[in-house]
């Protein structure tokens, strides 16, 4: 009896592979600051819960396939005070953005049709690309250009008759990158140019800091066919267990096939769509908060990085996340060894390894995601750990 | 800008395809007895809801992609209370059954592959098929038989060398039938004779009616390697809206495939597994007064269903559901009919064709699924309006 080969394609996943030796460091009664996973401290809005606890049905019954309607109409409604128009049948809920990549994924590609897509990427997007066998070309992007765009005549060299779809997070896990105005229109370009459909993946939209802002694919209106906006109220309330997110797109053909999946599945969780209901009526200017105090932890993260001697690292424009390029050659090694050999007062630090987020892993081994979704002091404490601990290392092994 | 081949294979849910006909003769004032779905109307336990009530915690933050443990535990002694033992690695948390076939199918099937399973079988299982490609080799069962396999000889001219693995749903949803031990040792014999996966659909394990007992594949310590259980609370605790189930298996190749994939989306909704916790705490006793309720109701529809003329039916032995053989050749007009052109007062009852629940629809046509998760007097009306509404039907039709 042997697995499929598509199961044997599937890594495990590299933000979580290091849990055992994390695991084994707690046993051990160290204390791990956790940078490797995107998981906020923000405390998530009491409506979700109030509303939860408040369910006066006696029997918890199959929500329609299509998630709740009045969150399909909060959804409607949070997108129309950002001037997009979307009708209750372009929006359709998912088990978080990860089903919302599955179904994507599903209705677009066959085995080995290939997706454009800039590196480094979120590393999740390689497990479904593994398992159903979809080859992504990669336009490549570099820490020394803070991970932005090359021309549109180097990103066209990746395209090939078998490419179906472009796409990318914007803002970017796990880069941290916010692509201008004039790197989504070469999207756009190549889009039209070549037939593509465009996946945007805008979960971390209202995280952007400084003088940058991400523009949704939403206002690119003359490639309604093409676009499909994947969205989540993970991050943006703080609500990461709850598994609430949407599909969100204008094709009608393509949301009759990802509706078929909703169909197949049966249905998403009533009570957590309920409290999901709940937070988008919540005022825009609650995100603007949240957005505030992550714009202080970037500048508290990028101040202390740049004390630390000999990594690359620009100055992250969104989302809650920096791929920092190490003086080493096998980061996951480095981490590995926080976990396992330094502390200091009992405290260690935890990243990503950066091979996860390529599709060739070479291009990430001196490489690291730190995610920067904690309070400030501890974020302080943690780079402190990072910085003694590089060193350390680094003289250790003689660099 | 194409769509796959794949999700071109997938057809719309059987069971929820229909639902447009019926949420216009809703809009028309009609009242619809809902027989056509498998929502229970018991009532889910309180502690469901107050265990999520009382959550405590200010974020809420992605849980264990292997499911909480403490839920983990509680399905653990569930099993152990019935001579099952499995360690806690054995028992992974998906999204209901849906999630759990989803990632099984992908861990042992590549394109092409077969599986070998007894028709009528649940419709959405052909969701994964066709999207995933999997080849079903059906062992045809029949009403007149009231759906009990065939003899091994017979089971075993579908397997070919590319069949991977033996599937059913015992008790089984369409057709109520419970396997008989000497069923399942016709299962277990082609499975070690051919070297082949069993997964066991035992979602309404409890659900069985008179001298039927439904024995887990579980019990089978001598296919510890073969044996895949699915399994849930939506039946069980009538608890469909949580979308809980789980995946059970002995097999670690196969457990450490379902892991990744548990990793890739990343957790299970938190507070839904919180209050599947509690279910499984319950005293086992309430899922006898379930049964009990539930053999009553088997009892009342059997004895409504043996007025209704030329129509072929068996007594149900388990789970919610009869699959019943009717006189006209195209049974989803006839359910389209019920919805649009009939009622008694103002209510009509809705079904699902059986066409969907066959790998090749035509052997369907003739039937309809009929589900008596809700209490007697409902089904008694509903059973009344079956019978003159099929009456009418065949006078009309001058069948």
């Amino acid at each position: 009896m042997k697995l499929s080969e598509r199961i044997g394609r599937l890594k495990t996943s590299p933000v979580r592979k290091l849990i055992p030796y994390g695991e084994e460091a707690v046993k051990k009664g160290k204390k791990i600051i956790h940078l490797n996973i995107g998981q906020p401290d923000i405390e998530t809005p009491r409506v979700f819960f109030d509303a939860i606890a408040n369910y006066q049905e006696k029997v918890l019954s199959y929500a329609h396939s299509a998630g709740l309607v009045e969150l399909r109409k909060g959804i409607q409604g949070y997108y129309q005070r950002r001037d997009m128009s979307y009708a209750l049948d372009d929006i359709l809920i998912t088990a978080g953005g990860s089903e919302a990549f599955l179904f994507i994924f599903m209705s677009l590609f066959d085995e080995l049709d290939e997706i454009l897509i800039p590196d480094p990427y979120y590393a999740n997007y390689n497990s479904y690309f593994s398992t159903l066998n979809i080859i992504p070309r990669v336009i490549h992007t570099h820490a020394e250009d803070g991970y932005h765009l090359p021309s549109l005549e180097e990103m066209e060299k990746s395209i090939t008759p078998k490419t179906k779809a472009i796409m990318f997070s914007n803002p970017s896990n796990p880069t941290g990158v916010v692509y201008a105005k004039e790197e989504l229109d070469r999207f756009a370009q190549l889009a039209k140019k070549h037939n593509l459909f465009i996946i945007s993946d805008e979960v971390y939209r209202e995280f952007t800091y400084g003088e940058n802002k991400a523009i949704s694919f939403g206002t690119y209106k003359d490639l309604d066919e093409n676009v499909i906006i994947i969205d989540s109220i993970s991050k943006r309330y703080s609500a990461c267990g709850a598994r609430v997110g949407c599909i969100i797109s204008k094709n009608k053909d393509f949301m009759a096939a990802i509706y078929k999946q909703c169909q197949a599945r049966l249905a998403m969780p009533t009570l957590d769509m309920i409290g999901a209901t709940q937070l988008y009526a919540l005022p825009d200017s609650l995100l603007e908060e949240f957005r505030v105090q992550y714009e202080k932890r970037r500048n508290t993260l990028y101040t202390e990085l740049q004390k630390i001697p000999d990594i690359v690292v620009s100055e992250p424009e969104g989302a809650f996340y920096v791929f920092v390029k190490l003086p080493i050659t096998n980061a996951e090694e480095f981490v590995i060894w926080l976990l396992t050999e330094f502390d200091i007062d009992g405290e260690t630090v935890m990243f990503a390894p950066g091979e996860g987020f390529y599709a060739n892993p070479e291009l990430g081994k001196d490489k690291i995601r730190i995610c920067y979704a904690l309070e400030e002091k501890v974020l302080k404490k943690a780079m402190h750990i990072f910085k003694e601990g590089l060193a350390k290392y680094l003289s250790l092994k003689n660099i």
